[in-house]
């Protein structure tokens, strides 16, 4: 796969507009009554017809048979290679809650956990307490001090919570102090190279305090942390690929995705309907659109078939209004599957079409798994999406003389 | 693709069973007359409905267009990616005669050969000499001392032969004594690093006693040395996919490539129907079985299309046995084609089949060269073959939060 530096060498401006549609979780698997995939049991009249006109294929995210979390399922459809750039647990946990993290903080992701009289994990995520009790432990949390260091303790879902260092020198190498496992004290924060030896402290320090605001809060009487990290420097999407970016998505842990990459973020309402205004308003000032859609995804982990179906269905409604925008090269696909047989992320490979008016007709006749199989594209990996999309939009210059 | 490091960090434990059957040599070429290859030939109404059940295609074991020998086919199979990891020629040469070699050993294969009155060499393979003959001068070579290191020679087939030089600090890193051409004469044995001279010093010694040992012995009256290996360190196969792994192959060969990453090694009868049983007798004890066919190559490589037809169609008629086991994910795939018209390995790609619950139906209405081409997997790299087996034995964790 040709590299982004290399890519940056051969991409070019162009007056060409680029939309890629990220239907999250999009591949499935058959329903056992009627052998058919939610995208194949969807009526999906508007999809069909562009797989009939475009290109089409199956992508794997990361690689065959690896199921892709969301971070790098997204990273692979932007280009960066997921194997070469990695997000950690800890920033994308923040970017999830909407925080603003800044280059020099050190996010971690944390749990709040159950602890024995004698001080052993008996529940790592403290009986699931509801995310209230989460949101009035981390108030208490976050009224802690830490020596030079700004802290930032804030509730995510049920026992999750993400802690944010804010302050110089703070290096994201430390070792997680979760153990993941039962009936053991939680871990010291060990750095993990000589320049994180100050955050690891800071990160023990946090723990001491925590242990003792948490003492009353059976079940929750202790916090476990893991993924401490920074947000990474990736090479700039605007730069790599000469397009200026816009992300539309109604999930905050999408909007950071993009921004982590470069993009700049639209505000949008909730609905889909309302990302597709968003796209329309703004069509005119940007010349790459990453368009998010959640609710597949979400179905597909409450393995809700006919949810998932609906939600698709519901898409399709929607597709009419980009081919009025007419942009040169429309992209409908994945990051990932999520059939809902699974009720999980799974590592299936997800249908892909791209239409442009420089295809070759595919010979595919609608957009479902078992048709992009035989497309021209055939199998192929997540991280080629973006020279496609380049070269359908006559952004690309030759490859060598 | 994802390596060894990353793929040891998704693996988790888990209840399921994965059997992996290799039919050696499996890929054929179309016979002039019918157009069809071996297994297109062969009548397999169980492997056919594997194929319409399960996931199909074409596997690649090196890279398109490399024919693989038996160690990296097999290693491609067991996730070990062969253009990184290697294993040595006289290594393999002591495996396939079930030397226990021990890890310090060095090994080299070795050929008799013929010098002429001015020590040149007229015929690399002393005229394929007998077998018998063979074994008579290696017990003969056995006996040269040589300082601080215990010798072992043992003839293989005709002409060839295998040292082994066991004595600590003994580096292989020294090249062939094989010209590979005729009208020179044989090479010193040079060390191709400063720890192996020794080791050069070692074999130049063994090559000097051996000249005069076979000074009477024309046209076995010299032997050339080559493939200087040692066992290599691969990552254990065991502890990277967490599975306890049994290998079942009636050929010595294919034992030593097992063990060499890990595997315990059942032992089994010499048909195939003794293996299968093999495998039935140890079903509960493991979690990973690599079953292995031979008379496929074997019957391809002595360019018996019809023998090989015979083989395929006594490995179908075992698949019921296979299937009474309800292994939650079952492969049947080669490690490369050997095409009874060419009579020898070959680069084409290698049907390839997974049946697990898992599975989109794929389309496929049999399992041949030509069927597997439409399968959903396409054509892809054999080296990922373990992350569809622990993916669809849902052995593997999230890639990325």
């Amino acid at each position: 796969m040709i590299g982004l530096e290399r890519m940056a060498e051969i991409t070019a401006p162009a007056a060409s507009k680029i939309v890629l549609l990220v239907i999250d979780g999009l591949g499935g698997l058959p329903h056992p009554e009627t052998g058919k995939t939610e995208l194949e049991t969807a009526h999906t009249p508007n999809l069909d017809a562009l797989a009939r006109e475009g290109l089409c294929g199956l992508i794997d995210p990361v690689s065959p048979g690896v199921t892709p979390g969301s971070a790098p399922g997204h990273l692979a459809l932007f280009g960066y290679d997921p194997l070469k750039y990695e997000i950690g647990r800890g920033v994308l946990e923040a970017l999830g809650i909407d925080f603003d993290l800044r280059p020099e903080d050190v996010a971690a992701r944390g749990n709040f956990c159950t602890l024995d009289g004698q001080g052993r994990i008996t529940d790592r995520r403290a009986g699931r307490l509801s995310t209230e009790e989460n949101a009035r432990l981390c108030l208490a949390l976050a009224k802690i001090k830490l020596d030079r260091v700004q802290l930032f303790v804030m509730p995510v879902k049920e026992h999750r919570l993400v802690a944010v260092f804010r302050g110089g020198g703070l290096e994201p190498e430390v070792a997680d102090t979760d153990p993941q496992r039962l009936g053991v004290p939680p871990l010291e924060a060990v750095a993990l190279s000589e320049p994180a030896q100050r955050m690891a402290g800071v990160a023990n320090s946090f723990i001491a305090q925590a242990r003792e605001v948490l003492r009353d809060a059976h079940p929750a009487n202790m916090v476990l942390l893991r993924g401490f990290s920074r947000i990474p420097r990736l090479p700039q999407f605007g730069q790599v690929f000469k397009l200026k970016a816009a992300a539309i998505a109604a999930y905050p842990m999408y909007r950071g995705l993009a921004k982590t990459v470069g993009m700049t973020i639209l505000p949008t309402g909730p609905t889909l309907a309302e990302e597709f205004d968003t796209l329309a308003q703004h069509y005119a000032e940007y010349d790459f659109f990453f368009l998010h859609i959640k609710p597949t995804d979400t179905a597909g982990e409450d393995g809700d078939f006919e949810g998932k179906v609906k939600v698709l269905e519901e898409v399709d409604a929607l597709v009419p209004r980009l081919m009025e925008l007419s942009p040169e090269v429309l992209i409908v696909t994945g990051d990932h599957s999520t059939p809902a047989l699974l009720k999980s992320h799974s590592w299936h490979p997800v249908p892909f079409l791209l239409r442009s008016r420089w295809c070759r007709s595919s010979g595919v006749d609608s957009f479902s798994e078992s048709a992009c199989r035989g497309g021209e594209l055939g199998r192929f990996r997540g991280v080629a999406v973006m020279s496609l999309a380049l070269a359908h939009a006559q952004r690309l210059t030759k490859y060598g003389a």
